[in-house]
């Protein structure tokens, strides 16, 4: 079996990393990490080392160089298919793939004035920029419109764990960062989602980063 | 069958919405259109009577809505096997998910700047903005990589058309509209990308639109 490579940025801050690393984690292969600090002045030639979009995170798998977040988990999903980590009916993957496109190329209001910073509780004026409100609220609705449709098998947006899973992730950090409230009927999802066995690993690892890539 | 139904936005500037246009045309499978226009006070409303993200494109297949312009080609690709929307290389495939994320979600530079306007011919100081020239050159890149290395079966990124081509439409016209020169070896590309049938009907249906859609 060829070996597997995740290429990642610092934890604390790289939500685009988390989310392939998530997905991965869940196949229960093994494979290797390799995490590039962030905001150093020799990040940019670690990255190109490994990336052909001169991005984190990449994922080689022997000779297959996939880069982009997303394109990564579609990747680990056909590779490795008895993970299911799009639900198998054909309307929920088809919901899954959307929520988490959505995620992929959106909620730039969010993203912009709420970095993930998974270490640090605080309070930003980005809160009251425009769009910020209506991002959070646009997806605390997609998270209780797929678990009310979809999540009856367990406590994941689909049931148990998928993609869409792992693009939110990122955001649930968020929340807690900024203080962000949870409605009351996401807070079992919250729950699910930090309470992951590799969510657990990778909050402990960006507690641990030095101060250098934690504090820009 | 199901009956299909695209809702798009107008056609001379939704870049979004020509993505999944070409995926489904490609199909050859027969589908109804829902041309929103945009940027009109009725916009927001008639949006909202189809689409869950308040945005288009969407796609309707009976009962089934699905939304964001990657979700519904991943969507149209599964739902029609025999239409080959992705490599069958399983590298190839990874690589053409690979470049179509990387659209999906970056080029912020290219896109905010240079946003498309199948119609129009013009120059704008957006070229000299920062990012911009990293992101064409990072484009031309790409399309010269992948057809160098997989396009040897037809004059598309991947030889025969894919959903990563679909992705790269908008860009193509946009260089044209904003006389951004093609490196020679993608010539071909441009010409085989802006000749298809499906193309060329969008083209000219957005010649067609009303100047209150065109300018804004």
């Amino acid at each position: 079996m060829s070996e597997l490579t995740l290429v990642v940025g610092s934890k604390n801050f790289s939500s685009w990393s988390l989310r392939p690393y998530l997905a991965l984690a869940h196949t229960g292969q093994p494979f290797r990490e390799v995490v590039v600090p962030l905001d150093t002045p020799e990040t940019a030639a670690l990255i190109a080392m490994h990336s052909p979009s001169g991005r984190v995170p990449v994922l080689k798998h022997g000779d297959t160089v996939v880069w982009d977040s997303l394109s990564i988990c579609e990747y680990v999903a056909e590779a490795f298919p008895e993970a299911k980590l799009w639900p198998e009916d054909r309307a929920a993957r088809a919901m899954a793939r959307s929520v988490t496109s959505e995620m992929h190329s959106g909620f730039t209001a969010l993203r912009t004035n709420l970095p993930m910073d998974i270490s640090a509780r605080k309070t930003v004026p980005g809160l009251d920029a425009p769009g910020v409100h209506a991002d959070i609220a646009r997806i605390q609705g997609l998270w209780a419109g797929c678990r009310e449709r979809y999540g009856k098998g367990g406590p994941f947006l689909f049931g148990t764990f998928s993609i869409a899973d792992a693009f939110y992730a990122p955001v649930i950090t968020r929340f807690v960062t900024y203080g962000v409230p949870f409605r009351p009927e996401n807070a079992a999802y919250r729950d699910a989602v930090l309470g992951l066995p590799a969510m657990l690993k990778w909050t402990e690892a960006a507690r641990s980063e030095p101060p250098l890539a934690r504090y820009r």
